[in-house]
């Protein structure tokens, strides 16, 4: 249940220009309103499972879209039970300007997307529920400028072919491939949410080696047994899960409400020293593995932030 | 549709240890948690209409109060349609842990309650809508003590059954009535909710003489065809009903999102010079009509100037 501090299940995705959402609890779309991202024209929304937690925000999403004039269609993917649970919710919506396309899809579906795939894995909630991985494509391995000048590759488009991975044959003959010019293939970027769920090996193999392990902590460990009762887990769980995928970062959400954060966060880190817990307006950059590691942004969607971070500035 | 500034509907009556919330927009329950209130054990939830900006913080709240554990039961009362659009959120809510009552009522049905009533009327939003007014009992006359003196009523029981209407024989045989010791009676108090509403002949009746209407101004003047297509009104026809319903304090509510406020304030104060634009968390006291008028208490919810004004005590 939300706490004065903290608002239910919701979390944004950016990467270059895609806005994805994972989970759309009641008052999101005025979180966003008053974040610093802004209620965007979202074009895909994804859903792990259906309690009242999770998608209550979804109605009011739609139809204030629809308020906008929205004419974008607007696609929400979930698990099997999707389509009679918005339809239930529809009368209460109305009339929509957009066309809302609701798409069900099993664990171990993908979606291909550019650049990037979004794979989904069963979770362990005791109800239709899905985790979901964005797995970016690998990338080319970095341009060796000076190999290239060696190799008497002429400045142009011959470059760019080579970086897109296809041969090129030189004005005198000779045929300079892309392994000639670039590093070894540098990995993309994975980052996988779970949704609600009891820790479980599918989220272990799911959650191997991502650079982001976004999964719920409800309880500490001293609630233990509620955790397994309710199909939560608690910190200590979610940072044994972490430490058996290898994950880079773990980012702990949906505390129960008698948890602040620090000791959540303090249970996990005497096991996942690289855990998390962040509140809300919080972000957590990614960057490619050459340039750092993901890191916490305290406030970094957060209107006051930027007002001080203006404010702050030289007069 | 909400704003980074403005929820969308929810109004709580406090009247003594009475709590009464008129309508439950998306977020109410996480706005009662942020305010100085809290999220009380409300017993009885009044809706005025079924769209979406007035409803859709009913389920959460619901699954909120059965995660408390709550066994209270929980009566929600409104229009025609009520049974119908709460059954298709149940799915959604799920199992709960209390009686929820749902009590469909028509226009001019009144409910009984100790010490006022709550008497509906008709309002001309185009669909199955309702506007609600609090009417206090007309309470006695002010005891007057030197009267009784001189009259020779002991100071005891006596009084106490002058002061609740009752005639009270003496020692020697005279009787004293309630009216040669109270003064004249005293109305009780009157507040009237409309909830969303094009301009109306039955809200000019249903709120005349009230000490507060709260009605809604979606629109300026400028924007009057955009109103009246839609079944709302502007600020200065919201302030010429308040002007022929002779009210105390006129209180606007559920602009656009395209005003701010002091724009929709100023526009019906031309007309209707009690006017106020409350912001959320800001409260509105209704005395007796013999300790002051109604007015504003800016933030008079807010957790903030809670703590503002704990710290701007002398050190």
């Amino acid at each position: 249940m939300p706490t004065a501090q903290r608002a239910p299940a919701a979390l944004l995705v950016r990467r270059g220009g895609d806005k994805l959402l994972f989970d759309c609890a009641e008052g999101t779309q005025r979180q966003l309103l008053r974040s610093s991202v802004g209620l965007l024209e979202l074009e895909e929304v994804f859903v792990t499972h259906f309690h009242a937690d999770h998608v209550l925000g979804l109605p009011g999403m739609f139809k204030t879209f629809a308020l906008r004039g929205r004419e974008l269609p607007l696609r929400v993917y979930g698990p099997r039970g999707l389509v009679d649970l918005l339809g239930s919710l529809k009368r209460v919506v109305g009339k929509l300007t957009y066309d809302l396309q609701l798409v069900e899809v099993e664990p171990g579906d993908v979606l291909d997307r550019d650049g990037y795939r979004l794979a989904t894995f069963g979770v362990a909630h005791g109800v239709s529920a899905l985790g979901w991985s964005l797995i970016e494509a690998t990338r080319p391995g970095r341009f060796d400028v000076a190999a290239a000048d060696t190799l008497g590759v002429p400045s142009g488009p011959e470059r760019g072919a080579l970086q897109r991975g296809e041969h090129v044959v030189l004005p005198d003959g000779r045929t300079v491939k892309p392994e000639d010019v670039l590093g070894p293939p540098r990995p993309g970027r994975k980052l996988v949410i779970t949704g609600d769920t009891a820790p479980s090996v599918e989220i272990v193999e799911a959650a191997w080696g991502a650079d982001v392990l976004v999964t719920e902590a409800t309880f500490a460990e001293e609630e233990r047994d509620r955790a397994e009762e309710t199909n939560h887990q608690t910190a200590t769980q979610a940072a044994e899960v972490a430490q058996r995928a290898n994950v880079g970062l773990l980012v702990l959400t949906h505390l129960s409400n008698r948890y602040f954060g620090p000791e959540i966060a303090e249970e996990a880190r005497a096991i996942f020293p690289e855990t998390i817990v962040p509140r809300d307006f919080d972000v957590v950059e990614v960057p490619y593995a050459e340039r750092g590691t993901p890191h916490l942004v305290k406030g970094g969607a957060s209107r006051r932030r930027e007002q001080e971070v203006v404010s702050s500035a030289p007069q």
